[in-house]
């Protein structure tokens, strides 16, 4: 995704989307947007493209910014003339945001450059599956035939038929041929042959299924040394995050680095508390308090946000000491620009009475009480 | 640029790049991280492909993570291929960013899609300069002259020949031809003609120069109804931003947004005050203060900073009531967990005397007073 692609979606009212789109880029979008799947999936038509046309225009003449979400290059194959045709028709003022076309990424991710200085300095594209309304072939057989690296766009389903036209018209079985399955997913699976021998191959593949990208050419060859991202560590791994939704995503982001498929699967969840009563409470009387600890940050964000809303504010801790069980407690506090007084070694309430104890800091008689006495004015989250 | 780009560019210790990289881009670069041009402008090496390769590998090896910054797409004519080549033989592991390539970004610039349903289903992209150290043309030009799109990258120079080459290899004078001059650029120029007219036209316009793509085929004459850049109402136009650099951004990507060529020319620069005694002064005695104005967004970034600097912080504040000028100075000072008490209607110190005044605050016996003894507690810029 680009970042005026991520810009774009952030501002729209409406996001029409397609099949293949990473349904995670609808996170971006801003809160109310209305957000329309048309489909298209090969061989399953939702919605006419005649009704994706009358969709947009129909939306944008009232005034509402359209985003229209495609996989991939919105020019490459992806009818995005046909829907601009169809604005400029009507007057509507538009912007083609171009994107990076599978026709690049997935042999990328394969290992396989489209160009190569010492190999070819041409490539073609071309969709794997004709327009099924369309009488006679409008893929140039005999010149795909003769050029370098070719690339057809969901093209395993005729791949047969396609490999067949190739040869009829010149081509060398002995030409590489590569399938890719799935490309940049963490599920991709790619197979190599020839163009004699590719659709054999994939036969008895059970994982090279649509959408995948065949590409032939002795391009194919430098696989072999460059395909980088099969051979990450992880690949292959499918992976099962139970951490709450909210802090998943770093974790989840390490190890996709690593090419794992990490499946978030929270098994915590984070929620406000039935009631605010005794954070509010606390909040009401913050200065009574000679020490407040935190203990996480929601603790920190909700505290803050409470006595916000009760019409105080930071100004009101004058004189209070504070506590953090852990750095990043630590620095969310930091962040609203109060120093953090003391952070015990061991994160758990029970380090925080013990660096009490050892800096003789005289809460109550002792420690014992202590314990039992201490108000607690942390925000803790209800058990589920 | 991507996300995945962008990602990478925040966290690299060294960042190689070209010639045609927008160098707003190296902004988003990892304080400290060394940056190196290795240019290849079209005709100018200033750096050969293994030096290149040398450095990637030399830096890598010593434990940096380096980014290699191309225009367009690594593997689509960006000698990606090979150095991948070179960091998979020297063992060290890498990712391959895709990008997006100027042979679909820059005719869709043009309002030129690609492909188009009722007009063509395939489409060839090949290098316009060929590598001068090729003994042979690899170009397939019978191949070319029978296809639908043809999309010669880094084209102009050539452009002669290349058109001559299409003709003598059967392709007829009358195919539309377009040449896109710093295509998705503000200064984007675009000329349309046919194969056999366009070399002529191209020579006449002094505009239509490197770094232009040419492309051949029925998809052009879309560019009647789809062209949408050149179209945008300040389009062409070049307009001067003179505020600080600073507060430039925002003004400037509306501009941007409208197609305007923004050139940002700060008159007004913001730095730091020769000395800092005066405020460090007012925060040390901060609890003297009724009241704390903040002018200026930077002076509350100032004054909390120098705040923070002499040990002390926002608890401080206590008793203390705060006035903004502005409600973007408000907003910031809001930001910091603090309840803004008083914003004059008017945005001047003088506006907030009069509200004083109507609000009887008593600062001292006379607003005549007042004015020259309020304790200036602000931030405020030293002239140049």
């Amino acid at each position: 995704m680009t970042l005026r692609g991520m810009e774009i979606l952030g501002k729209s009212d409406v996001i029409v989307y397609d099949y293949l789109v990473n349904p995670r880029l609808l996170s971006h979008a801003r809160a109310g947007a209305e957000i329309i799947y048309v489909g298209k999936k090969a061989g399953v038509k939702e919605m006419s493209q005649a009704e994706i046309n009358r969709l947009l225009t129909g939306r944008a003449v009232k005034g509402k910014i359209v985003a229209r979400l495609k996989g991939g290059d919105p020019f490459i194959f992806g009818r995005g003339g046909e829907e601009a045709e169809a604005l400029s028709k009507k007057g509507i003022p538009f912007e083609i945001v171009p994107g990076v076309t599978s026709a690049s990424a997935v042999p990328a991710y394969a290992g396989i450059p489209l160009t190569h200085r010492d190999i070819t300095s041409s490539f073609t594209v071309v969709t794997g599956h004709e327009d099924p309304s369309k009488e006679e072939s409008n893929i140039p057989w005999d010149v795909l035939s003769n050029i370098g690296t070719v690339v057809f766009l969901m093209g395993v389903r005729n791949i047969g038929k396609n490999m067949r036209m190739l040869m009829k018209h010149g081509r060398s079985p002995d030409t590489p041929a590569a399938v890719i399955a799935w490309g940049t997913y963490p599920s991709q699976a790619t197979v190599t042959g020839t163009v004699g021998t590719i659709a054999g191959i994939v036969k008895k593949r059970k994982d090279i299924t649509s959408p995948a990208v065949v590409v032939t050419g002795e391009v194919i060859n430098l696989r072999e040394v460059i395909n980088w991202y099969e051979r990450k560590p992880l690949f292959g791994k499918r992976i099962l995050v139970t951490r709450a939704r909210e802090q998943a995503e770093s974790f989840a982001g390490l190890l996709g680095e690593m090419g794992a498929e990490v499946i978030e699967f929270p098994v915590i969840e984070i929620f406000p508390p039935g009631s605010y009563e005794a954070l509010d409470n606390a909040a009401a009387r913050v200065r009574e308090y000679d020490w407040i600890v935190f203990t996480s940050v929601n603790g920190v964000t909700k505290f803050f946000e409470r006595l916000l809303d009760s019409g105080k504010d930071v100004r009101e801790l004058y004189g209070i000491r504070i506590a953090a069980i852990g750095e990043v407690t630590a620095k969310e506090i930091e962040k609203k620009g109060i120093r953090v007084e003391l952070i015990p070694g061991e994160y758990r309430a029970e380090g925080l009475i013990e660096k009490f104890e050892r800096e003789n800091i005289k809460v109550q008689a002792s420690a014992r009480k202590t314990r039992a006495r201490m108000h607690r004015a942390h925000y803790r989250e209800d058990p589920p």
